[in-house]
């Protein structure tokens, strides 16, 4: 079993989130969770892209999944929400 | 080989692209792709899971990919844009 790190994806800069990927790969870590949801979705799919193609190359998506989320708002109210996680590794040599 | 449409998912409202692909499964296609690129790719996931959880209960989806596409903007520089293919396809019987 190799440990499994998550980065939760928000409303901060694309670099901040490719900064985070990156040095926990650089650490060792051999996978990397992004979990998004919303509007965040997109930063997400960018963050991916950007570690893959730019910064690690010997790292590929090993699945997407989409689900969706119940989230309370302040009247108590359920409100849905998309959300995605995109499992990060590193290839196999 | 079964027929293939493609659903571009942009700025309209996400019912638009909704009644799109419900449309299109109820026309008696058996699989439907979305693509969307930018900022879009949020909307395309909710796309996926509103037809999924709320109208066509018997769809699935089959496959994610995501992937960088270059834009040529209007100075003639090329950007680097993320963007998300979402296959929804009946599910066998």
């Amino acid at each position: 079993m190799s440990e499994e790190n998550i980065v939760y994806i928000g409303n901060k800069p694309v670099m901040n989130y490719v900064l985070a990927v990156v040095t926990q790969i650089n650490g060792g870590v051999s996978k990397v969770c992004l979990k998004a949801r919303g509007r965040a979705i997109s930063r997400c799919v960018d963050v991916a892209e950007i570690v893959k193609n730019r910064f690690i190359t010997d790292i590929e998506v090993k699945s997407i999944d989409i689900h969706t989320e119940e989230i309370l708002n302040n009247e108590g109210t359920a409100t849905n929400v998309s959300a995605i996680k995109i499992q990060l590794s590193r290839k196999a040599n």
